[in-house]
């Protein structure tokens, strides 16, 4: 495991602070990661999990805390515990958001994200980015009243407005850039393969 | 709006709580609902909605409250707040979860309150549903090294562990059915339409 400082912690330099845009994300160690696992496909493999269980109604509690990657169990600083459940117009008790409502902050999270890695690799001071985002869906597919409804969203947008020191032609291209590299705009316009089993 | 009560309230029936099983799901609501939606499409178009606002680095932070639904806009009870961010092993503070975790927390609700749903409507009383989710990912995607590797996940895993008073095989199609009737596991199996726009 030479590409490795020690087991589990990839060797990446000190972000360089004296940069034009100080938008906080360290590009220099993602640079320096691109080059090592190049070399170590096998490092590069995660695995990100949660477990989840049923409370009550269609209410149900989700742990996350630990993943795995660079070849070894990793992590987060703390476990966060998320509740999902359906609202008062589905005759449910409305205790959390609905679980689709997660696809859209995973959506917003992850292409922001990418927002700002890419606007600090071409040195572009952010001010702010919001991001509104909207999911379609029509019920008629979950209640089974037509087999030619969709379960799922029908169509999904997000809309960006973004104060940056770049022309709106190059906040523009940060916004794209985000969306060829995004793993969750991925998961969601391409299909992935979904294994349930009950044991 | 004949098939409303009041516009923007479904006309339900109260639930029957001398059903033999008491998993919490109001059936009876939902499937007057189904009857009702039926004749009235317009009523069924959903639209969910996040607003999300970027911290500094990968961080950001997206709430959750209103939504449109039964020709109206609708609300949950209260606002909800979620963090996202990247974790250390990507030179990120790790304050929050990862954006494409959230995408397992939606599956895992969204498939349990099907199961609880499934099983309310089959007479089949559930004791305890516990889901474990597994996404697999090769950051060789997002980190751009190979792009013959995808961005999001290489697969994804759920597997339940479920008491029931029923045999392993109507537990079994318990999961099937849940499957076939979610949004979450729908989108993410499927392709869904993304459009990202900068106003």
């Amino acid at each position: 495991m030479g590409y490795l400082e020690r087991e589990g912690q990839l060797n990446m330099t000190v972000v360089d602070n004296d940069k034009a845009a100080g938008n906080g994300v360290n590009v220099q160690a993602l640079l320096d990661a691109r080059e090592v696992l190049k070399g170590a496909p096998e490092a590069a493999q995660f695995t990100w999990r949660a477990s989840s269980k049923w409370q009550y109604g269609v209410h149900s509690t989700t742990k996350i805390q630990n993943f795995f990657g660079l070849g070894q169990e990793q992590q987060h600083k703390t476990e966060s515990v998320f509740d999902a459940d359906h609202p008062e117009v589905f005759a449910a008790e409305d205790s959390a958001i609905t679980p689709i409502e997660y696809l859209l902050v995973g959506l917003a999270g992850c292409l922001t994200a990418g927002v700002a890695a890419v606007a600090q690799n071409r040195e572009i001071q952010l001010r702010s980015v919001s991001a509104t985002v909207e999911g379609q869906m029509d019920v008629r597919g979950i209640l089974g009243i037509d087999s030619d409804v969709r379960n799922g969203f029908s169509g999904t947008t997000v809309t960006y407005n973004i104060d940056a020191d770049a022309t709106p032609d190059e906040i523009k291209a940060l916004v794209a850039q985000s969306q060829k590299r995004s793993a969750v705009y991925d998961v969601i316009t391409n299909p992935t393969d979904v294994r349930v089993e009950v044991v």
